[in-house]
């Protein structure tokens, strides 16, 4: 397949064969919200390496020519593509290379370590972390995964759009709205492609936190903007730029309109997860349900699912979203 | 069926079909220990109403004559009995009087008058709870629903059996053993009860707290003993007495032996599983899990499985768990 072209629904059903037996089949789990209506989540938290990144990770990587193999591959991240390219790499016997902000949350530099790979911290405000990753490809040979502006990572990303139709479908439903964690754009564009052919009256939603609302801005646009702002969300996975171009391909066509969505209300969704669901959801991967929650998105009578995206949180976050 | 005998494998299939489409089929997750060994969990906390317990009650009630129906149900229970009974009532159209302990956490108390039940709270150390529930079915009519001495209960309960057996052999596996948490003994009674013909090399062991251990030392006594204590465990979930005649008829011959956990061990299975499950597991529902991370049960090249049963826990506990 080419990476720098949209991917279509049967590159997307490729890479549900790929990472078949390797990732989780995460369940759509049905939520009875405040309001008294009732919602799904699609529980990627319960993924391997505790977010989505490991389905678009597996499924590139797995793309890699078996000569190219033993350079490895190099990767920037803040944390769940860090670990899903890690855990990835792991499994097809890889070295990896991860260029991290100094300031991700500890949990995820410490877990992508544990997963074997080598960790390159930068500074989020004085770095180009692109920059670093090319010039670490350009000594070592590895190939570059970018997070989401690559065709084979959107695929994969889009097998979870590929499990919701057929879940629902097999409960005899279809989804009215699918509202997505969106940071570069490459798991909302991933969904948005499954669901054009599978799903095709679904409305795709972007759910981003204030002041990183570059992809809800975008499609009021008509083209792609960019955020002033490049830290200080609690939201530490949903802080890219602007949307990835090729993602973009599908997303400005499928993608009806972004909401956004405090630190506080992020909050209060991680808290909601782990009283109701039972699960650890990180702020990031819990904006989608926080537009439920908020009635931002609407709920009654109608068929919503929320993606959770991530979960991995340090202990301090989470024990912060049970006290407020 | 007759309630009063153990249930048969025919019988937990009939409860699977009852309980389709109202129960989650929740996922069989892998989770690498702290050793790198990998074992399975079954994550009931994702269950309808946070724990397995739904499944026996929504079996259970399915059963009651339509005459019948009218009058209602009567439960003793902790918490998640309770919420199984409140939600499966609530769902076919029965009112729902659930006799809970005074020291039950709020966070059960809450949300099984949430379902829609009237809750009559007794004291653990001085009053007998099935003579008030005896006494509101006399009064009522309303049927009574034993938490696990009730052959319905023990069916439903099964069904997670099945479900482990169905999604091992999927992965074309087999469980070498399967380690459930003990109360009363009617969930480990029902997975025996399944595997003993799904699985029949299978081991099953019962997970319990220190100084609740009636199954475990049941099993070495060759009959059915009594805990000297009543009350004082995190477990809340775990306190039952002695294992019920109707199941022990299966775990005498099936149940390999018991297992303990202290408080402290259960705690930290509670932290273990919000960090790298990204589930939320009360401490009772952790202890199966605990006797993995303990080593106690042994995970190196075996097939182990070990049910996180419920995950009905009060922030403050939860965030404990996280601090220590």
């Amino acid at each position: 397949m080419r990476f720098d072209l949209p991917p279509t629904v049967e590159d997307i059903r490729a890479a549900a064969g790929r990472i078949r037996g390797q990732a989780v089949r995460t369940p759509l789990l049905p939520v009875r919200l405040p309001d008294d209506s009732l919602a799904y989540v699609k529980a990627e938290v319960l993924q391997r390496t505790g977010s989505f990144k490991f389905r678009g990770a597996f499924n590139r990587l797995s793309l890699i020519p078996k000569a190219a193999r033993p350079a490895g591959v190099v990767a920037c991240s803040s944390g769940n593509h860090a670990q899903g390219v890690a855990e990835a790499a792991r499994l097809l016997g890889m070295p990896a290379t991860i260029v991290m902000p100094s300031d991700a949350p500890a949990v995820k530099v410490a877990r992508t370590r544990q997963m074997g790979a080598a960790v390159v911290l930068y500074d989020r405000l004085t770095e180009d972390r692109e920059a670093i990753a090319a010039a670490i490809a350009a000594e070592t040979g590895a190939t570059f995964v970018h997070p989401y502006n690559d065709a084979g990572v959107i695929a994969g990303q889009g097998t979870v759009g590929l499990e919701i139709a057929e879940d629902l479908e097999a409960l005899g439903l279809a989804a009215d709205a699918v509202v997505v964690c969106v940071s570069g754009g490459g798991l909302i564009a991933g969904v948005a492609a499954a669901l054009e052919t599978l799903s095709p009256a679904t409305r795709v939603h972007a759910a981003e936190p204030v002041g990183f609302d570059d992809y809800g801005r975008s499609i009021l646009a008509g083209e792609r903007v960019t955020n002033e702002r490049v830290s200080g969300s609690i939201c530490d996975a949903l802080m890219a730029s602007s949307p990835g171009s090729i993602g973009w391909e599908i997303g400005r066509r499928r993608v009806t309109s972004g909401v956004t969505v405090s630190d506080a209300e992020a909050l209060a969704a991680v808290a909601f997860a782990a009283r109701h669901l039972r699960l650890v959801v990180e702020p990031g991967g819990a904006v989608a349900l926080a537009t439920l929650l908020t009635g931002r998105v609407e709920t009654a009578d109608r068929t919503v699912v929320a993606v959770l995206s991530g979960g991995n949180v340090d202990d301090a976050m989470l024990t912060k979203a049970l006290a407020g």
